[in-house]
């Protein structure tokens, strides 16, 4: 399957297209295009807001992808506050070279692997001050100048927001599908709107909506505590004619494993989040296996 | 009390410092110094991470100040996803301007005054696709164009993380004391890290750290639901020798009155986030008095 047809090159009309282009650019584009031939789906974990547990979705999503047998690279973009190498334990980013030049993401287990904004930063506790073109160039180099291999599944973490890293993926994998993921209450849908307003605009395509925080058991008495609501993503979703992919409970355990390094669908036993990120991830293959048409009559 | 020595136009050492100046560019800078010498006290409400209730704690705060007859005014200058007017409940944000030709903030209550970034979208719904330098340009106007009058306190919402922004309010409003919030789990504290880290590069002034969702009650049976831990927000501040101002239980009354447009601290009857929220304010003034004689110091 091939995608060049939608590659950089031929940005018209995605945000933020400037119409310089040079020999090294040409060369970056190309090799862009190659990387993204082999990995077939490519999704892009979005939210309007921060902290709706954007960086969670994608880490137990890619595990959940993972254990199923597909193979998954993640590439963590949020050079201000990567959170994907914390979430699965990972210490070392330290990225080495092949033979031929290319850049090898980390292992995680058998399937899974990652390449983080993260392994750029010298101590854990620096910030980046990074203004936009440095942060466009450093993401272009993560998919031209990666080894991503032969991927089923590419899930790329987004900062919240619609700033100049979402412009660049969009521009960079304009194929991209976009999971957007909310949090039940008003003040996140809010964004969320943003987000989507901002994804129609740049022709994006959107794979469907996710909530997370929705609801809680509480673990004393078992009654339930909408904390932060339920329900106002799917609304969400229905209200823009887009797919609600599934929603995640708010749980204790998925805390507990992220300060662990684990993906909460990883830990030996059930636990409300870690049943509803497997539930998520198998809707998410569905949707995927009915947008392929649309997919392949596009790009192919 | 005079902060002129501290303004942009002596921004040497401060990050992002271009040394590009322009008669126009000095005009303005003289525009901002007037401003900021009628404001007593400049809070800067910063997070490493999204979703931690920075712009909760900015809203409850300035209102808990308000309610004790304090002039305070509210600077939203998160361009991306501007929540502090849904939180305010207020919805017309059309700045005027007044004879002088300087833009009038939108007056909340007695007390209270609001200018946001939401001001300048047409469409609330809309993204806003704005790369850095514009962005720089819009706070800075916001300081030197709009009319704050005598204020006790500003206190100015940013965008999580450490991006232009930041850099621009720092280096635009440098005697701003920095209010940090935090969740008590390692995944926020981490960001929290990088955040201080930055603040201490920039010579950022650090009034002290709050740690915001700490801890909940169960609404039906009264257990305490550690969901996102408790204790880590103190700890942080202790290891880096900041002062901790305190902390704020999460509270289903925060999102209700959220998704009302009432900051819970105005709501009638009393509740755990209502109380936590009025100790934090007063915890800053008394902070506040212990370091005006440093403040005084540095910029007399």
């Amino acid at each position: 399957m091939s995608s060049c047809s939608g590659c950089s090159s031929s940005g018209a009309g995605q945000p933020g297209a400037e119409h310089k282009s040079s020999a090294k650019q040409n060369i970056q584009d190309a090799l862009i295009c190659s990387t993204l031939d082999k990995i077939r789906y490519k999704l892009f974990i979005m939210s309007g807001k921060g902290g709706v547990g954007k960086s969670s979705v994608t880490v137990n999503t890619a595990a959940a992808l993972a254990a199923r047998g597909y193979k998954v690279g993640i590439l963590d973009v949020d050079i201000h506050g990567p959170s994907v190498p914390n979430l699965l334990g990972v210490t070392a980013l330290g990225i080495e070279a092949d033979r031929g030049g290319l850049l090898n993401p980390v292992q995680v287990n058998e399937n899974l692997w990652l390449v983080s904004m993260d392994s750029l930063l010298k101590d854990k506790d620096t910030a980046v001050l990074w203004r936009g073109p440095k942060k466009t160039a450093a993401i272009r180099q993560f998919v031209s100048d990666v080894n991503w291999g032969d991927l089923d599944f590419l899930l790329i973490d987004s900062p919240p927001g619609t700033g100049d890293e979402h412009m660049t993926v969009l521009k960079t994998i304009p194929e991209a599908l976009c999971v957007v993921v909310t949090t039940p209450q008003e003040i996140s849908l809010a964004d969320v709107r943003k987000a989507i307003n901002f994804l129609q605009y740049a022709n994006a395509n959107v794979l469907g909506v996710v909530e997370n925080m929705s609801g809680l058991a509480c673990p004393h008495c078992g009654g339930e505590i909408t904390l932060f609501k339920k329900g106002g993503g799917k609304e969400l979703a229905e209200r823009y004619g887009l797919e609600f992919l599934g929603s995640v409970p708010l749980d204790p355990a998925t805390v507990v494993a992220a300060d662990m390094g684990v993906p909460v669908v990883m830990l030996e036993g059930e636990s409300h989040a870690k049943t509803g990120f497997l539930n998520l991830a198998d809707a998410i293959v569905t949707a995927l296996d009915r947008s392929l048409e649309a997919i392949s009559g596009s790009h192919g």
